[in-house]
């Protein structure tokens, strides 16, 4: 197992920042990765998703083992030649999208099988095909183990069963993933809303031993303060000194208040996917582009991020765009999204290595739109 | 009324280069001008559209009116700013797309009352209210009389009563156009596929006067064939010294050779169009990407058009999008598309001005795969 060196410059609270040092690159912390489900940002290219200031992206091991299939990805030379993103890439494990299939999947100790959303094919992803998929086919740089996600709300003993065979899924990914040079694995704590749980699961996680430590489960509608909650017990758990991924989250408040709580990794398919359906995100929080007050709006999104999408058009422009269903109304909110994401970490990592981060938290809040 | 000088550099049988040149910038000729249908072409940026090689592009009146609407876009600053073009554009009359309505449409001596296809609101288009919304409130640079197209087939005392309400159509919109300093009016021949009411069309015209001229009612079914004799005995009607403009072609085979007849200038959805739905040209003619074939073919789709969606990317990602549905496919095609076709203008002006056109002519004829 390789362990990309972390380097932590600063901490403000709980927050920290500092440098992730892959093979491909280095990923300033807090990160926030867009998701590239299917070898693409949404409606971006990939020099627009680096540029915003991106040091990484994520890949859905699930989608690309369907379309276009890992072995594909493989002989048309891995997943960063193939979708032309040459930084540092993580993939999931497949296992949250399986999840999500309901009673598509049919769960077991080995792994989990399921049917295709695209053709109704049936599939098996164990934790060592998993490992497979990601490491030897598409050649991501972090790959994570398979878990399953506990859903919430959920019984504790229910909630026990899954994060211990999460744990055991979690230790044959590390036995499948073996010795390599530089690429890691992290590993998920589980245990839903139970603090004693996901004690047990950290513990356990960390006695295997992983390049990388995620909290999944959350994100998943317990809402944002049981989240909170579930940060302020779970993230202590964690070894300070690899780095901590919130998976699958989230709005901009949730990563400011992760953040604080020593979270550094992130993904979310929100800017992308709200940004296709009319949404910028602002510090006010977000705005839809379709509503008629900005028909005459001469105004750009945001004058002060260095992106063309938040600079160079006028609000009025992109709401004439959204009203028309144009493919440029949706590429240029998607594109200000990430800008706008990627924009808010800089100013977190900032603030965390100027020891202000406490009152940039407190000014966010208090400049978000009651909702 | 301003005619923008129209200097020909060389002459090559039938076929003419040069430049037109206006207040807004130079349009190498023969030119093929992108449609920014809504104020966009469809699923590029702008800054791909020029550097593709587009020195104008099209605009079109009757999207326009509907969404965002013409006294709208004058408040916005006029569709140049709105759009973020700062180059030469062309609005058509918005007669072809309410010819296009069929039975939601009225015509009069006095215009045409259609109703939205957007929200079935009631509007009127006369020749007086064309120009304006062109010139006055669009502020395009070449602006198009509104004429009423031919169908095909059509009845010759049906093609001569329709060409007639052309003509006085014409002289209406030049009245209306009036003296303007860095704009100019073109008018537009009809009279169907007969080659006195062509010819008829034609003088009459010329003696109202208009900065350019245009062929209208061709590329409505009546075929490559036909096209191609009604242009054999139309362009020599036309002044030598005026462009001609082919409205609404076409594929590129339909651009050599009306270009071989002396047409100057096109407009086209095709390029946009075919790319949003998988296809690519080439010399050989279009291709599906969709197709199975092209799974695994790593080559790009051409590697000597000086773009990075024809030259950075293999056909096998760009399947693997179009399979998926996913923006970057349409995104890439469409971009591919119009510089295919800028670089096929470009080719088609340097032979002409090194008198090798009809070499060129037979090669790329001889190249296209049977059909």
């Amino acid at each position: 197992m390789t362990d990309f060196p972390f380097e932590i410059a600063a901490t403000d609270g709980q927050a920290r920042t500092g440098v992730l040092k892959t093979t491909r690159g280095e990923i300033r912390t807090p990160a926030f990765m867009p998701v590239g489900t299917a070898a693409t940002v949404k409606a971006l290219y990939m020099d627009q998703v680096r540029d915003a200031g991106s040091d990484i992206i994520l890949g859905n091991t699930y989608h690309l083992m369907l379309r276009p299939g890992a072995e594909r990805v493989k002989r048309l030379g891995g997943l960063h030649a193939f979708s032309g993103w040459s930084g540092p890439m993580l993939t999931d494990s497949g296992g949250f999208q399986v999840w999500s299939l309901a009673n598509l999947r049919k769960l077991t100790e080995d792994g989990v099988t399921f049917q295709s959303h695209v053709d109704g094919s049936s599939h098996a992803l164990t934790p060592e095909r998993s490992i497979e998929i990601q490491a030897d086919l598409l050649g991501s740089d972090i790959v994570m183990q398979l878990d399953e996600c506990t859903p919430f709300p959920c019984p504790k003993d229910a909630a026990r069963e899954s994060m211990e065979l999460s744990l055991r899924w979690g230790k044959r990914s590390k036995t499948a993933f073996g010795e390599r040079d530089s690429q890691t694995l992290f590993g998920i704590v589980q245990g839903s809303v139970f603090e004693d749980l996901r004690r047990e699961s950290a513990e356990r996680l960390v006695e295997t031993g992983f390049g990388g430590y995620a909290i999944g489960g959350l994100a998943v509608g317990e809402g944002f303060e049981t989240m909170c909650e579930v940060l302020d017990f779970t993230t202590p758990l964690l070894p300070a000194d690899r780095p901590r991924y919130l998976m699958g989250v989230g709005k901009p408040v949730d990563l400011v208040e992760a953040i604080a709580r020593g979270v550094d990794m992130f993904d979310c398919v929100l800017p992308t996917r709200s940004g296709r359906h009319g949404q910028a995100w602002t510090d006010e929080g977000p705005i839809n582009l379709k509503n008629a007050r900005f028909a005459e709006d001469q105004s750009p999104l945001n004058e002060h991020i260095n992106c063309p999408a938040s600079r160079d058009y006028s609000k009025a422009y992109i709401h004439h765009l959204i009203r028309c269903g144009e493919y440029l109304g949706s590429m240029l909110l998607s594109w200000h999204n990430i800008a706008y994401y990627q924009d808010l970490m800089a100013r977190m990592r900032a603030a965390i290595a100027n020891g202000t981060f406490e009152g940039f938290r407190k000014d966010f809040r208090s400049g978000l739109r009651e909702s």
